[in-house]
């Protein structure tokens, strides 16, 4: 659009002018900003981010001013034609997996080729036979064929073993019969699949034959596996005949993905569709032969929790980002007890009601980012483990601790976005936050890979074997932390130990283990003891889960402080007082189960609250240094009330003034008329479009 | 779009049917819905929601299918010809204001008349002078002019006397000039002023002239007024010479309104232009006089806090009535414990972490309805009192009330429509829900008419006056039932009472009671006795705001059970559940002020858990019929997941399948080329857009 001129380019913002009070924060803190980055992102991190911003800045598909004005449709053209730049500069500039992975996450569009990257490559990868390794793998990487992975359906989503898609071997023909016997059996949801994908991994219920012959065949079901299966005609793109296939429609985010439905009338796929790494069928004898070891198989779903972990602390940091450097700049009210009646309004970052709503998530970016760290080298541990020793130790840890912090995370992420958007008042509900898509997209991590509610389950089925264990030997040698922990609970079981939680901070990490403890003695009595239902200790096993998980990153903050020697004295300072924030505020939460633990006296939790009062106006003058060590690019954050540069008024006026498709029509308001644009003469012609 | 055939036409859902399931839910219950409805919405509310309804679904203009894949100008585009529409309508069917309002939650865009219909006529209407009113009231009832109401600036929200937009006086023309000082003096967010209204309510610091003329004229200030003033030309739309308009842009929510901002450049208006009904300048001696009772300019504001209660219980029933429908017909894993392997799959409603999160807020629908009717009822006293009377003893009752009220119940509102979404799992990400605008439109709520942390401010400088005047006077009568529990708590402050919650309910209203009259002389003793500074209490401030209002909720709830015999006994029953159930799930979540204050023990605290799961099993075959009862149309609702005859999987199938126009198109996935929609010859056309 072309710049207007106009009385208002005489203008600026009142003062304390934006840019000003960025720059007199950061002078109030003498965190090393450089050095604490580099410790958080690592400097490859830093390195590669900023290769990459360089890049994508010279390209005009990646600006993202006006894409919140786009229809659907559009939307998702706009995620295409960016999916399609990102792969060709990997192309022309020989990019690594991790410069593309870097470039989707600062575009922060989900492309429409993420499954295909993602799940369909790492599937063939990791569950295909050598030979269709071999002839899958280079397509794939050279993206002559673009792939998904369909799973999940209408009626089915967490109970992968109730799909209903069938694959009936035909032992005639030797091929599979793909078939959808219901609606429900509709693939759905499954991204890449709706208008992009040419080919789709596709799970569906193997059925063997096992007596009778024609339409009177008997059949067994081997249960849910993968099939990689063409989809669409390679040069119409149009689905192939006894498929269909279409995107499910918009959603709360997510518009530049096309997530998918998906149908089969009796599809016939051939034998070596299956793929057959660990699983197959013999197309000879028609026989059924399993996997060596099961447990394998859900390792890529660990490794995608894990990193889930790291993710969340970022798209948290975004949001703790805006809303400190804003909140730092915008002025409201003035001290109610000043004597002086005209003094100066307070910066709203002052007020301890948005104080408590934000220190403590910048904390949580800490406390996200340790375990993150921890997770990821537990996973690394275990898969060397399983693959070099054959030792399957540390599988069942890493796989509680990785579903009991993707619950956990995500929550913290998904909840402390919003909370970020509501501390910002009116501001906070505009476009100017640069927040409105991670916000709605960024839920559905609450949901996929496992839903948080649910998963929490495989954490409490893992204590509650633990403690069984431990009732049953209580002298046998603790392997892991959490063992340790439940076995000096046990020798203290029902006692009140009141740890010195404001003396000494390794008695806060105590606190959060017994209260852990105490709660999971308690769910194996519910359970084991009194042999109480299973369902009805679902919000107990929930309860559990959060307090482990609480516990392990209030653990792994405590030791990566307590162990660190490479950041400057008053870094550390403020990570411990970060440290005590969330732990404490944490602990305030769910004071009670402290209490009933024993770990703390009632005195010392009505302290909590006069206590994390005086951290957080420790922590205050730091909070904008600290939001800078995230690193996040102007670029990415895309936020008027974000900017490093803290001009949040003059980018506000500018988007509004001169960049919204909006105000370049005239509309006629006049109600006896149905013209909608003023002398279009267009009467009522939106209704077409409905 | 024409209909497609194909083999998907002879496929149904799996069973069970949605259709079947939602009848035997219905039939698993004796309440009588009609009459609970009734009760609920008044015959009055339900006649005029079918007939207004009727009408609308004549009008293709309302159709709902389509409207989430517009633009955002389209979006704004189809928000104007509805309000068009509705108006039409309202003058053909001769439509009071109250079928007015019905069309307008039915269609359930926030229209962009919405503040002409609003704030301005109200604004004219009770600030204008005989002789203001007599010229503007008809032209804006007839919508000859179209008004906005431009408060808010970039620079100041909540603190009103802080706006920097200036009407000086200028006694030789007799003429205010308005002018905008600086960028931050934009008004900023006002609806209908973005590309609708052709006049505004501009409210201003009035600037008097005291001493010195030309550019040395000093002024003083006589704080924040509102004047009338001609914004657009009334043929071509455009703004006034010295005037900027514009639509601030894309928001979280509210797309079919045009949000506005506004700058003045030295803008004459004339003496007539500032609503003088209650303040005046002279224009002869330039002398300014003061409005009588200026408590009266504050009722406006409160009576929309009276209504946002009424509407928060309407907004939360609709996702409580998606959310309590689809889970009971959707299915997820056999019951764990089950001995027979093959057993069918639970209703997801069965499970207690579902249960946690649902069954309370379809509680609070009622908590709501209930504070909600009693807030209006105060209002209409208060209103009364104050115009017959002239007496002003309980408005500021009524003023703390409601902004306490106003704060609760639309956090639990906001909140509650993300927990419905949340619990719905993979398809409560989905627009099949219904809720994507709801729940991103509603959240602004919080924010508007008094930011709810900010407001609660209110609530505690009240009841910290009540216990001063208490403590000055132990023995004073008490004329309010806030005043009737400071003075019982004042009689045994310190002791343990501990209340029999599980035996009484009467019991479980006074420990709220108790606990809010402990935090309030608690805040009277900080801030009176000890002198803390005010900023440093906002935090607890806040919980005794909450507390409070909490204490209104569960009190009001109470009496109206305990008081009706109009009910049938089937309905008092589980509406005496449902009280047990806000309650208790309330006390559970803030449990330790309930021990601290003397109200509970904590063996009884203790207890809540496990009787919430008893109560939850007792409500739960009556949640269908319950959500029923708030009569939430299907057009309203606009849910596959949520419709009342259970056809959720046919729905959405048609929906995605039948209705989605990014299914009418055919893109080409190959990233070597740039172009998007297969053999259109388009490469990159999208850029031009950003």
């Amino acid at each position: 659009m072309a710049r207007k001129t106009d009385f208002s380019d005489a203008l600026t913002p009142a003062a304390p002018d934006g840019a000003i009070v960025i720059a007199s924060e950061r002078a109030r803190s003498e965190i090393p900003v450089e050095q604490l980055s580099h410790y958080l992102l690592t400097p490859e991190f830093i390195e590669r981010q900023n290769r990459v911003l360089s890049a994508l800045s010279k390209e005009p598909v990646f600006k993202k001013g006006n894409q919140a004005n786009l229809s659907r449709p559009e939307r998702y053209m706009l995620g295409l034609a960016r999916g399609k730049k990102i792969r060709q500069l990997t192309v022309k500039l020989g990019w690594s997996e991790e410069d593309y992975a870097m470039a989707s996450y600062l575009v922060d569009d989900v492309l429409p080729y993420y499954l295909h990257t993602a799940m369909f490559s790492t599937t063939v990868r990791e569950q295909g036979s050598e030979a269709q390794k071999a002839y899958w793998m280079p397509k794939i990487d050279a993206w002559e064929v673009i792939g998904c992975y369909a799973q999940t359906e209408m009626g089915h989503g967490s109970n992968v073993r109730g799909l209903e898609s069938e694959a009936k071997w035909d032992p005639k023909t030797k091929e599979f019969i793909l078939h959808s016997p219901h609606l429900t059996a509709s693939k759905w949801w499954n991204g890449t699949l709706g208008r992009t994908a040419n080919h789709a991994i596709v799970v569906a219920q193997l059925l063997l034959p096992v007596s009778g012959s024609g339409a009177e065949t008997k059949y067994k079901s081997y249960g849910p596996h993968p099939f990689i299966v063409q989809i669409r005609d390679i040069k119409t793109h149009q689905p192939l005949e006894s498929i269909i296939i279409g995107d499910i429609g918009p959603k709360y985010g997510y518009n530049s993905m096309d997530n998918g439905y998906m149908l089969f009338n009796h599809h016939r796929i051939s034998h070596d569709a299956m793929l057959s790494g660990y699983s197959r069928v013999d197309p000879d004898t028609g026989a059924y032969s399993k996997p060596e070891n099961p447990q394998v198989v859900y390792g890529t779903m660990t490794a995608v929790r894990s990193t889930i972990v790291m993710e969340a602390r970022l798209a948290l940091a975004r949001a703790v980002t805006v809303a400190v450097r804003y909140l730092s700049i915008r002025r409201q009210f003035p001290d109610k007890d000043a004597k002086d009646k005209t003094a100066a309004e307070l910066s709203v970052l002052d007020y301890p009601t948005v104080q408590i709503r934000i220190l403590p998530l910048l904390a949580t970016t800490f406390a996200l980012h340790y375990s993150g760290k921890a997770m990821g080298e537990l996973y690394q541990r275990t898969r060397r483990d399983i693959e070099k020793n054959g030792d399957f130790a540390t599988l069942a840890e890493l796989h509680s601790t990785s579903s009991g912090l993707k619950s956990l995370c995500t929550d913290l992420a998904a909840a402390g976005i919003e909370d970020c958007r509501r501390a910002m008042g009116g501001h906070g509900f505009g476009g100017g936050t640069g927040l409105v898509q991670l916000n709605a997209t960024y839920r559905a991590k609450q949901t996929v890979e496992g839903d948080n509610w649910m998963i929490t389950q495989q954490v409490a089925r893992y204590l509650i074997k633990k403690v069984r264990e431990l009732s049953q030997n209580p002298t046998r040698p603790t392997a892991t932390r959490t063992e340790e922990n439940l076995k000096r609970y046990l020798s203290s079981k029902g006692s009140k130990i009141n740890l010195k939680i404001h003396r000494n901070d390794r008695d806060i990490v105590e606190a959060f283990e017994r209260r852990t403890s105490y709660l999971a003695f308690t769910a194996h009595e519910q359970r084991e003891v009194q042999q109480k239902p299973w369902n009805t200790l679902l919000i107990d096993f929930y309860k559990l889960s959060r307090a482990h998980s609480q516990s392990i990153l209030v653990t792994n903050f405590y030791d990566a402080v307590q162990n660190d020697n490479t950041l400057s004295p008053v870094t550390r300072e403020v990570l411990w007082d970060l440290f005590r924030l969330y732990a404490l505020t944490t602990m305030d939460g769910d004071a009670r189960e402290f209490y009933s633990s024993g770990a703390v006296t009632n005195e010392d939790l009505d302290l909590i609250s006069p206590r994390v009062l005086e951290l957080m106006q420790r922590i205050r003058p730091h909070a904008v240094r600290l939001v800078d060590a995230w690193g996040i690019p102007d670029y990415l954050l895309d936020s008027s009330l974000g900017r490093y540069d803290g001009k949040v008024y003059e980018d506000l006026w500018d988007k509004a003034h001169r960049q919204n498709p909006l105000n370049e029509i005239t509309f006629n308001p006049d109600y006896q008329t149905d013209e909608l644009v003023l002398g279009s003469g267009d009467a009522g012609k939106i209704v077409s479009k409905l």
